[in-house]
């Protein structure tokens, strides 16, 4: 499963134009039936499809010694951390779930813009919903609160391998997120996907535009035979 | 509790101008506490209320051996189940709450569509989120995710009586939904319903148009012999 | 902790200019982390926000030979809890989660509106959404649903102190509601919380300044000794 | 529904030989559902059946000014609720579910043991497990755990009417609790369970040895006409 | 994957030797992840394992109108259905996880015995606990609750493709469970599972023997070559 | 809050006599609500306390190109753990609350008991009930399950800082386990908690006897200054 395949400009494009609900069809064909993130959906209405590679933060919970507004100034912070975002990061922070601690509010999101993340994931929740949406950073997670995240959680790392919405992820692991939520695609495996998907999804397309002209779905969707030699044709046409 | 009453055209008509609120009410005075959809609510802002008779699909959890794109070519499949359909039905979904499995996508919520289905209801989720709301198709669920159903649910038929976000529904109970979400009138309370709704609806307008001219709400609502009088010869004025 | 600040006109007017997200970064380093309401967010878009004094409201679970219809005539009912409100109250509402059973509809947040209520907060749900929303009452809940309150549960007195998404509310502690939910600032605490908030704010708003500016955040958020004096300089020229 | 029947030792006595099971049965008959505290199990393995009347405590969640040590020597203390239990009293608490603080540990079970009261329940936990076995006190509870009721609780009051565990409780009501957990019998109700309740164990018994005699259970399990005859023969045997 | 070894009395002796862990780990190396019903566990401590052919029984959430203890009496009931399993036959009941609605006391419990059922698995709860334990039934579940089945749960048929504790179950499935809870063998799998299931155990237990004779894991679990060599040389010597 | 104190052998006799219970009311006292492992009681019924330095091990949720049974070989395993934890070491294991993957079986914990481990806890569960209870290992986690860890976790390393059960744990702080469940000690406070801890124990012991010899509770628990003089002079008696 080795795969040399780079996460560069080009594969960047097209993974834009793949929806995540065909790249979770595409993996679990090849076994990986556990890679969306629970709970994490766009915050924004209409939010447009994000790619990046994966940069980790990881939380545990809060402990009153440890999780202080004075912890901040840490070397170990997630102010720290930010800075070494390299440019088109996407930001995946294990808040392990929890509803009631915002991991990041507007200043630390607007900083994300300026170092040009390319969004972030969230199994938690983020703060200062009003001045995290002036920032523009797209942002999936569980929705918002007020507390700040030392009301419950402590900040330990970043780049490791975390857990986040039941997902495992590994750093320079490919992020797609949509209307859909957000999956990663393993590493090992983006080379395939990228061949796949672009088919994937004009055949998909296809089918929709067979449903409006009346088609039945039995050999349809799934295609029998004859659906798919007529499929063929259509593309021979389109050339 | 044998009720002929059939949900025709006008019984249709009647439903769509009357509230789920309202709905409940009459129902919890006849003894009936658990008839609406737990986790199912619109899709789609403002969605207007939709009528009809219930379709009933069940799935159960994934086994790999049996949930794989290649069970989508079964006979006994969702979209054999969706080209059973009669028009103007209401599908109704037992996805078992599973909130990171599609049921439906874009390719089968357009054949709905095309086959003049009501719309649909789960207490699990769509995928495809972009591509179901253009279908136009009125849903109410959990919300959206990635994956497809085989990523986590097997579906085993339909037509069967189901439990769905806690309610259970046999085929041909009649479902309304509306922005407070889903109920079910059993067959067997049509006929009482669509008598008593259409004054129950008008007596709560009336009564909000009295508390909005400053009426206190003791003695108003619920009414007191005064205001009985009072409503009684409103009522006598429209004629 | 006596502390003798009053809610008055000129403390509200301060309040409406601070975000919840504040009030529990200043709360929390005075040893309160509990004080954010859990599931209770905005129903509206965009709801701007509300201060007021807690008017408690307390339900239990339903029983079914005390939670019926009839009860809504007693003379211990959310109708005469509504008319003892005073004007500018901000209802809480002890709906002990209960997702299933809507505690006030239109009708009642119709003469809340009338009473001049500020707004409500609920850890339960509201039922009647299009009616509630049209009242223009600004509501803070975990969403909405069909069935009435005596579905699942019974109303018990107000004025009390009670537990409200996992935190404890006194009457006349200060309730404050935004985009990022609700939080409650007991009253031994309102004079301390008033003298540092605006503060607060001015700093917060200067700090996302100098992002935007292209500044990095160690060393600025928390502020280090030479921030701190470029942030006094700043300040001395507001003047 | 004015039912002047009490709870004296006769009705213990009677109450003391009916399974909790039976007792739902009966009261599901006359239209209660709702009146087994969910989570409330016998700490004890084969913990006997008590009967008693409830005496109710109410917690709420716990705020860092309110919850501390200091506040056990408070007027509105569990200790000077404890002091003011009668004898035979159920204790019936309303912990809202908290897994993680204890509301009672062995100092004050054994007090409740000196002040004979009849048993202890809770949708909370306990602490201190084997000091609180070794008192000997019977109780219903979710568990144990080993922080204090401070650590998640603030104690509001005690004789109020409460949830607890789903299920509405007012003072007075009768509790019976044994090895399927505890139920509540609503005040105006107890005279006709008692009536019904003996009558009810009898035929259960009766149906168990016919049973084991190797009838089928269609006809027998309800009874049809044939079965009621030989039951009646059965009776008339006895005397 | 046409499999046609039959569960007889051969194969249930040979299970009855095989821990649920071990068969779980041969599952899934063939693919199966998803065979373990979450939340029943043994009823009684230090059950001895049990092996059976799956009989499944399905129930939906209680309707007013249907669930009632007049339906105890219909022909489609859990009565009709017991009267129907075969000698042998491991019941699965499908309670939808509902933790407080007895889906069988012991009555029904008393009859399955006298059917000679091999056991019962569910992912509700049971009721009358002691008599339960009384019948000498094997029993997998969540747990006790006083509350008759008709209080949640409404059943509505046998020997249908269930979901149960979030795994999928056909008739005839292969059921085992012991103190790690239960799990299903697709029928289809049986025959490759018993093959490899003796010597796994064989191979656990020397491997075991090895830990407690003081060698380090690594090299030994899982087994280097220098391991196998000496793993074989003792099933050698053993013959 | 440097603290140089060791947890010797003198420190962990010490703490084999103070009860958990005692343990989270003085770490509470000193600011620090959250130390004990939500989910983790005893496996075993009557277990005794232990004392031990944490070793902590860290899981994450299943992959399938990841969580196999060939990880096991992996330098980075749960085998090559446990060989590197020292002699009276505490496993502390993050398995992310999961419920149905057991962590470690029985020929792992055989292997702890050789390596003299204190003990185990975890948000998680075991398998092989029966072998791990043969092996004597002291557990707290969740319950039993019979699948293998790699079912749904996937094992990344080990003595990093990490959550459990909702709790932060840094490897060498002090776990103190006993039928209340378990709590962790953090380092920096273990001196203080040791010189308090005794006398804690010692006041609570001759409260239970007052109690016992039908004191009151107010002014005893806690105490009021006649009491304090009282148990000052029975203190002075045993000299």
């Amino acid at each position: 499963m080795s795969d040399a395949t780079l996460l560069d400009a080009d594969a960047i494009a097209t993974l834009e134009g793949v929806t995540t609900a065909t790249l979770t069809t595409i993996l679990l064909k090849k076994g990986l039936r556990n890679i969306w993130f629970r709970g994490a959906m766009p915050l924004r209405n209409g939010q447009e499809r994000v790619v990046g590679p994966a940069f980790t933060f990881r939380f545990v919970p809060a402990r009153e010694d440890l999780a202080t507004p004075a912890s901040w100034s840490s070397p170990i912070s997630t102010r720290a951390a930010i800075e070494a975002m390299p440019e088109g990061a996407f930001a995946v922070i294990d808040a392990m779930g929890v509803p009631d601690a915002g991991v990041f509010g507007d200043i630390l999101c607007a900083r994300m813009i300026r170092r040009k993340a390319a969004g972030l994931v969230t199994d938690g929740v983020i703060r200062d919903l009003s001045g995290v949406l002036d920032t523009g950073l797209p942002v999936w997670c569980r929705g918002a609160s007020a507390p700040p995240s030392v009301a419950g959680l402590t900040f330990v790392g970043w780049q490791e391998t975390i857990g986040c919405g039941g997902v495992c992820v590994i750093p320079g692991d490919t992020i797609v997120a949509d209307r859909d939520g957000a999956v990663v695609i393993p590493a090992a495996f983006l080379g395939e996907v990228l061949e796949e998907a672009v088919e994937q999804e004009r055949m998909e397309g296809w089918i929709v535009s067979e449903v409006e002209r009346g088609e039945k779905l039995p050999g349809l969707y799934p295609m029998n035979e004859e659906t798919k030699a007529r499929y063929q044709a259509w593309k021979d046409e389109q050339g």
